[in-house]
């Protein structure tokens, strides 16, 4: 018959959609998956909103024995009731595919999601970068989140950065359980002291909370129960700087010291500087016979040239200007390893 | 009093939710905001679903006189219904941030949008990057649109391409209008005639259509009416290769043809190739007296172990990987350029 992944959306029943309890009342078979996000609800009043009896699927029988939902689907119209919007996690798109390839028919009715709600915030959602999950500790280090952190700022990109939970034992991130994890991985480049930070919780919720301002400013604010999750902000626009104090209360402090530049354009400036140095302060060696100082020269001019494209292509064409800095790098450090000029890096 | 934003969701009216239907019969006043999103409803739809009169916004007034808007709020509950999630667009923000400035309450009832719905390509919403509009041909160029899949794909994300509309006029882009624009540019790097691309019409709608394949895939196919949108993914995991297949219909062929190598990755390769082939290919040349040959070589070896870092960090350090190779080409020309070694690149 079909299978249904009916959204429940962000916080308990009164965020499922007419069409989704339309849908849910036409199922011969209703099961809830609860256990990959935070809600205010459970399967009794899930069953009380729909006016239908619905089965809370455990985490292994869904992981596991989705083949016996399946099978339940070719005969029967089954829906599975999902936080959030339904496709957010991985394993319900494996369950589309599964059916899909069994010929069941399939549908997903969309609903609210964490990962729209988060323009409460006042950033834009258009510059949203890769999204990660910060793992519970022992669960892993937070490497992925750090190194995706590093990258969305290097094209000026906004992170959120959604917090693990174990439904099973009831343990979750924390806002500050999260900043200190990433604190304590001391890399700054990435996540340091003077990095904006903005705190969300409970958005959709009846009492949502969204608080901007460095880790420190967030570790002082009580941002109450759970879901909780951070948002790192890339470049800002201005319209979103103002969101950012007037939303999130952000102090003006921590939108000063925040320099969202990535690995690239950090190393263009970084190589920049140490090659006008170079140039400016070099000396002629004493040259050998065969080689003028006109070909010095112009081998510096030339470097010079390359420089100067950096500089310029430096905004909009960051990897060429990456490659000329280093280049001119090359060709100055070629001229002092080889005698011809003298220079200290 | 408050003011409260109202997200309509995907498609029509039975995108409500409960709270949000709840929120708007509360509210004294309703205006609906139609012009930024495609629905498939109208304020008598709206006001029939929720028992109480919607007056409809024109775009204008929106934007000009939201004053007017806020005013009412002072002293009375306004509720403004958007399509999709209500904050998705810039406009919205701008005006919660007004009613803050303002001291009047507010609140933002969340609901479903193509920015999540789109999942339902089986592509990982984690791994979205910046999402871009394209604009009408008589707005402009599609110059933001192609450097956004540049940079995306340069990190190996996903991009979300919005496809203009004018609700004044009723002109909108379709996936193939947006794939013949794009292609029109003739920017093979962001978007050529090989782009694995995935065209998505009406999501959340009764009749969605998803199609993976190349632009002329999708030029082959009627994706009927909007909204449209297109996707074109970065770098995949095998799940959601899978699912392109089995839920887009992708054909093996515009899959192998993908490659989502972005630019940095693309330069390391050319100047990490042609710095080899000088390396292997450069003669001494007759060396000035002071010059000794071992001085050269050495300055050769050096410039190999940067192209050996290079082919070393060209996966997990990007940068560093391009800025090693463009000094190892730099010291290689250094020498050519002083005639103490003879190769062409």
């Amino acid at each position: 018959m079909t299978l249904t992944l009916i959204s429940i959306g962000l916080a308990d029943e009164r965020d499922l959609s007419l069409r989704a309890l339309e849908e849910a009342r036409s199922c011969d078979a209703l099961y809830a998956e609860l256990y990959t996000t935070v809600l205010d609800t459970d399967v009794d009043r899930l069953a009380a909103a729909i006016g239908k009896p619905v089965k809370p699927l455990p985490r292994s029988a869904y992981e596991e024995s989705s083949d016996a939902l399946l099978r339940e689907a070719e005969t029967a119209k089954v829906g599975v009731l999902i936080g959030g919007d339904a496709l957010s996690a991985t394993t319900h798109v494996s369950l589309l595919i599964e059916a899909k390839k069994r010929g069941i028919p399939t549908r997903v009715i969309h609903g609210s999601s964490a990962l729209t709600a988060v323009a409460e915030t006042g950033l834009s959602l258009y510059k949203l970068g890769r999204t990660v999950t910060l793992p519970l500790p022992e669960k892993g280090p937070p490497d992925t989140v750090l190194r995706t952190l590093g990258e969305n700022r290097e094209h000026g990109l906004h992170t959120l950065v959604l917090l693990d939970l174990d439904t099973e034992s009831g343990d979750y991130l924390t806002i500050n359980r999260a900043i200190e994890a990433l604190l304590d991985a001391e890399r700054s480049e990435a996540f340091g002291v003077d990095t904006l930070t903005v705190g969300v919780a409970r958005l959709g919720w009846e009492n949502p909370d969204i608080v901007a301002g460095s880790p420190g400013d967030l570790l002082d604010h009580d941002f109450d129960g759970p879901p909780h999750a951070l948002v790192v902000p890339g470049r800002l626009h201005f319209l979103e700087v103002e969101a950012l104090k007037v939303i999130g209360g952000c102090p003006p402090e921590a939108l000063e010291g925040w320099v969202p530049r990535g690995e690239v354009a950090v190393l263009i400036v970084r190589y920049g500087e140490s090659c006008r140095r170079a140039v400016e302060k070099l000396e002629y060696a004493e040259l050998p016979s065969e080689v003028s100082r006109e070909e010095v020269k112009t081998l510096i001019e030339h470097a010079v040239r390359y420089l100067e494209d950096a500089e310029h292509y430096a905004e909009e064409r960051r990897a060429t200007a990456l490659a000329s800095v280093s280049y001119a790098e090359g060709i100055l450090d070629a001229l002092r390893l080889l005698g011809l000029v003298e220079f200290e890096w």
